[in-house]
């Protein structure tokens, strides 16, 4: 099964904006995160990692998951506190379908609530699922 | 040179949303991008591919710019009568940038002001670029 790459906005201050000598609330989430998926075992088929900027910052923090073939979807208005584990859900979804387009009704409910955008694989090996259950 | 795909949204009801019985904003969209394209006289380096939903509803219509190894960029609010070029044009300088990631003051203002997120390449071929000039 492909690898999901699970990308954290670290750059993020988050809504409203954190103080400038506070944690940036993008480093949080990913340490959120981190500490979750240590804490469930880690997860061999997910990697974390580290993006600057993922240019959502009205509607941060964010996060993405993307795949070899697979669509991929930026997720917003996270807080570092409530959803890194909505996060980490929505990643082992997105790796379990082969498209990468996880059934709606089983996303998490912030990811339902707060996807900011998808795009379709480079390649496209499928034909675009219906549009219906993606209207936010 | 790699290809960078163009994608539009092509479900796009737009906003405020056109009537029921009128055409998609989304298609009218797409509509006028291939009737520029081939205007220009084509663009081999360029292929364009509708989409069924990128997920931006409340900011349609969308696009986005993607290929293999580069960034990945979606921009939203666009208008049908009004924007193809721009999104033609930031479509080309992804293409000639090799990350995917053009210079923040050669984009096409619309995209500057109108980018909705974006996202690393799969597999990260470079380190990301500076995120202060993709504050949006």
């Amino acid at each position: 099964m492909t690898t999901t790459i699970l990308y954290v906005c670290v750059t993020c201050r988050g809504n409203p904006p954190a103080a400038d000598d506070a944690p940036r609330p993008g480093a949080r989430l990913l340490a959120a995160v981190e500490q979750k998926l240590g804490a469930d075992g880690g997860d061999k088929g997910i990697a974390l990692v580290p993006a600057n900027c993922l240019s959502n910052c009205p509607r941060g923090c964010s996060a993405a998951v993307s795949a070899s073939g697979k669509w991929t979807y930026v997720i917003g208005d996270l807080d570092p506190d409530r959803h890194a584990g909505d996060v980490i859900d929505f990643a082992r979804q997105h790796r379990a379908h082969a498209e990468g387009v996880p059934e709606w009704r089983d996303r998490p409910e912030h990811v339902r609530k707060h996807t900011i955008a998808r795009v379709p694989p480079v390649k496209p090996a499928a034909p675009s699922p219906a549009p219906s259950q993606e209207q936010s």
